[in-house]
C-alpha cells in the first residue's frame, strides 16, 4: 500500500514565536527559515505581516529568500491585513495567504458580537479577497474546536466556493480529546460538499498535553496537513510538536503516511531553536531532550546492552542524535557498570565486579551521577 | 451520573527519580511525599528497595511518615527482591508491594532467554511470594504494550488467581497510538476472566509525545488507576504527567470520572520538584509550563480582556496559578496595551491609544518583552 503524504506546516516562526520573551529579529528568522527549508517542511508560516514594521520585513525577506517550501503570512479577515501580506509575500516563489475567523459561539458572540451569518459573510469576503493577490489561500476557523460541526461544515463549504485550498481546524483552546478532534475531521470529510477541492488541516494547542495525539487523531481520519512547531513552542503551552508527529508517522508504518522531513536534522533544529529564542528544551521532551535516548535504570540499561530494541523504538541516529547514552547513577546495574568500566579500559570478571559495584552503591547513594573519571577510584577502593 | 474514582499512583519518587543525574536525598525524597500525600495521590511509589541501601532507607523512612496514601516499593519477580521490599515497608500504614516481569516476545528472549510458560509461571511464583508479605500486590507485565493480547490476557488471568489486585500494563517503550493501547485494555477488561477482582492500571511513556492521550484511551476503556509523575519526568521522554491527566478529567466532566487531587498545589508542587530535582520544566509545558496561562499575541490578548473563556479552558486558579499574564510584545495589539497601560494608572482615550501604540511597536521590534517600566516612557515619547 503507498503511502500519502501529510503536508507539514511549520509555524515556529509565527505561533511559536508568539511566545512570551521569544521575539527574533530578521536576521535569525532568516537562519531558522532556511534550516526549516533544508528541513523539508512544505509552508513555512513566516510571520503577521500586519502586526509591526519588523514582522513585515521578516516575512518579505524569508520570501524573497526561500527556494522550496510554499511561505505563508496571517492575517485576520480584514482588507488591511490581507493587502500587507500580499505586498509582503509578492517576491515568494510559492505564496500563501493565511486567513480566517473565530467560528465559535463564544468568538462570535464575545470577540465580534456578530451573528452566524455575518461570520460567513466576513469569512468568503477575506477568502475571495486573499484569492485576488495568490492562488493559494488558506482559511482558518478560529476555535474550531468548540465550533458546532454542522455550521463548521456550512462555513468549510462557502470558503471552498470562495477559492480556498486549505481548512484548517484549529483546537485553539487545546480543549478536544483526540476521540472528539478526529470525528470532528470525519464529519468535515463527510459532510462538505466539495471537500476534494481541499485539504484539512490540523492545528492544534498544548494545553492539556493533548496536541501530538489530536493531530494524529486528524490525520487518521482525513487530514493531510499538520500545523506545529519546532520544540512544540508557542502561545500558552504552546502548538503541536513537530518531531513528534514527524516520527510518530515514520515508526508506525501501519498509518501509510509520510513526510518529507529529513529526520536526521531534527536533533540539531531544536537545539538551534531553542538557542534562538532562549526557549529551554526540558530534558524530559520526547524526541529532542536531552534524556530522550538516555538510559539510567539498571533494569533498563541490562536490556539495552543485551539489545537496542527491548527499550528503544526509535534509532537515535534517525533523529540525529550520536549515541544513546548509558548512565551511571544509584539505580544502574551491575551489567551497565561493566559496559562502562569496559569502555575506559578495565575488563571486569564476575567476582572483580561484584566488588566494584559494592564500591560503586556507597558513591551512587552520595553522587548524582558516577562519571568515567571516578571508575579507575572504584577500582582502587574495590581492592582487586 | 455518578462519577468513577480514577485512582492517580505517583512515581515521581521511583520512575521518575531515574532520571540521569536527578537522584534525591532521603530528605528530599520525605519533603516530597509528604507533600504527595496532601495532594491526594492515592498511592506513592516510593522506590525500588533493593537497587541501593540508600533507596531501602528512602522507602522504609516514607512508610514510617505516610499518613493517607498506600505506599508501594518495586521489585522484579525475584525473591530477594520482594522480601527486601516486604522489610521496607513493614511499617507503612497501607503498604503494596509491585512486583513483575517482562511478557513481549523481545523482553522474553533477549532479556529472559526463556519461554513463555517460564515467564507465566516466574510471575505467578513472585505475587504468591509477595502476597506471603502484603494484602495489597501489584504486578507489572513490562513492555506490555508490545505484548500479543492473547498471552497478555493469559498472563493476567493466572496473576489475578496468585492474589495480584492490581494490574499493570505499561506502554514501556512509549510506542503505542492511543487507539492501539485503548483497544488492549479493552480486549483485557473482555477477555480476562476474574478481571473484576482486580483494577486495570495504566504506566505510559513519552517517546512519541502520546503518554497522556494513551493514559486517557486507558482509562476512557476500562482501566481505574494512572501511574504518573510531577512535570512527566521520568526515564528517557519521561512517564504521563501527573498535571494534566488529572485537569483532563477534571475539565472533560462527560468523562465521568474524577480523582482526588486537589488541583489547586499542582503549580506548587510542580515547583517543589523541579527544584528539588534540579530538572527545568519548560514554559511552554502544558499546565504548569510558566506560560501555561501567559497571552501575549494581540488577537488573543484583546479577546481574553473582553471574556476569558474566548482563550482559556482552565481558570489559572484551579491549578494554583495567581493571574494569567498578559504579556507585551511587538505581536500585542491595542487592547493589551491600553489593559496594562490601565493597571499602572494611565487611562488613555482611542486617539492617545494610538499614539502610544505606534511608539510601543518601535520599541516592541527591538525588545523582546515591554514591561510596566516602560510604560511612562512611552507616554512620554508619544508627546500626549
Amino acid at each position: 500500500m503507498a503511502k500519502e503524504h501529510v503536508q507539514i506546516f511549520d509555524t515556529t516562526l509565527r505561533d511559536g514565536e508568539q511566545v512570551p520573551g521569544c521575539k527574533l529579529d530578521t536576521e535569525s528568522k532568516l537562519i531558522i527559515a532556511d534550516r526549516l527549508d533544508h528541513l523539508g517542511v512544505d509552508v513555512i508560516e513566516a510571520g503577521f505581516p500586519i502586526s509591526s514594521p519588523g514582522d513585515f520585513h521578516s516575512v518579505e525577506s524569508i520570501a524573497k529568500l526561500i527556494k522550496n517550501a510554499t511561505v505563508c503570512g496571517l492575517t485576520r479577515a480584514v482588507k488591511k491585513d490581507i493587502e500587507v501580506a500580499a505586498d509582503a509575500l509578492k517576491h515568494a516563489k510559492r505564496p500563501r495567504i493565511h486567513t480566517g475567523i473565530g467560528t465559535s459561539d463564544s468568538h462570535i458572540k464575545y470577540k465580534f458580537n456578530a451573528t452566524r451569518e455575518q461570520i460567513i459573510e466576513r469569512a468568503v469576503a477575506a477568502v475571495a479577497y486573499a484569492k485576488t493577490f495568490v492562488e493559494d489561500v488558506e482559511f482558518y476557523a478560529e476555535d474550531a474546536g468548540r465550533t458546532d460541526n454542522a455550521f463548521l461544515a456550512k462555513v468549510c463549504e462557502e470558503v471552498i466556493k470562495a477559492g480556498a485550498t486549505v481548512l484548517n481546524i484549529p483546537d485553539t483552546t487545546g480543549y478536544c480529546l483526540p476521540e472528539e478532534y478526529g470525528a470532528k475531521i470525519k464529519y468535515l470529510k463527510e459532510n462538505v460538499t466539495g471537500i476534494d477541492k481541499a485539504t484539512l488541516s490540523c492545528h492544534c494547542h498544548n494545553d492539556l498535553g493533548l496536541a501530538t495525539a489530536n493531530s494524529i487523531a486528524g490525520i487518521m481520519n482525513g487530514a493531510r496537513q499538520i500545523e506545529c512547531t519546532i520544540n512544540g513552542i508557542g502561545e500558552r503551552a504552546g502548538n503541536t510538536s513537530l518531531e513528534e508527529v514527524v516520527m510518530i508517522m515514520r515508526q508506525h508504518p501501519d498509518l501509510h503516511l509520510d513526510t518529507n522531513i529529513n529526520t536526521r536534522l531534527l536533533y540539531d533544529t531544536s537545539r538551534m531553536v531553542s538557542e534562538r529564542m532562549g526557549m529551554v528544551v526540558q530534558p524530559n521532551k520526547a524526541v529532542v531532550g536531552a534524556n530522550a535516548f538516555a538510559h539510567s535504570s539498571g533494569i533498563h540499561q541490562d536490556g539495552v546492552i543485551k539489545n537496542r530494541e527491548t527499550y528503544e523504538i526509535m534509532d537515535p541516529h534517525d533523529v540525529g542524535v550520536t549515541e544513546s547514552a548509558i548512565v551511571l547513577t544509584a539505580r544502574s546495574g551491575r551489567a551497565a557498570l561493566a559496559y562502562r568500566a569496559k569502555n575506559v579500559g578495565f575488563e571486569l570478571d564476575k567476582k572483580q565486579l561484584d566488588k566494584v559495584y559494592t564500591e560503586f552503591l556507597k558513591l551512587a547513594d552520595q553522587k548524582k551521577e558516577i562519571n568515567d573519571s571516578d571508575i579507575p577510584t572504584l577500582i582502587e577502593a574495590a581492592n582487586l
